[in-house]
């Protein structure tokens, strides 16, 4: 059954999910990622994936779904941040 | 009494909330948010809150406190990314 709790937590897994979708376009379109933190996006990932194992541990469905989805759409801009240090580090001068 | 759950709970709330603090760090020092987006910071923040009331409607006190933090933190990036908007509108020649 729907309860309200459920549609809340729903339209919440929603918003934080998919609202990772416009900052992994703008990096695919500009391939620049200079003002990202790579420590928020490590840390912030390490804790997605903690609440995935929160979800499971609990039985949400909610939290393990919103939370799978947002990691992937995180290891995009994680993926983006990398490639852009290892290359930074590739042309600096000696 | 501290169960497994609660103490994954609270790890995960820790990392996903502390993730923003190098974020705004790098906004601070350096003020420019270029490489965010705006439409990634709204979504969120709008999400994070839905969350907060998720938290309230199931009486989960971790995801309470840790998007009530993290929603503190997102508002500081708005407000840098809002800023660096209206400044880039207002130098923009006629």
């Amino acid at each position: 059954m729907l309860t309200i709790e459920t549609l809340v937590g729903f339209v919440a897994a929603f918003c934080t999910t998919v609202s990772y979708i416009p900052q992994v376009r703008k990096c695919w379109q500009t391939g620049s990622t200079g003002d990202l933190s790579l420590k928020m996006l490590a840390i912030l990932a390490s804790g997605i994936a903690l609440w995935v194992v929160y979800g499971f541990l609990k039985g949400d469905m909610v939290i393990i779904i919103a939370n799978a989805v947002s990691l992937a759409l995180l290891f995009n801009l994680l993926f983006f941040k990398v490639r852009e240090n290892a290359s930074a580090r590739e042309h600096k001068p000696a």
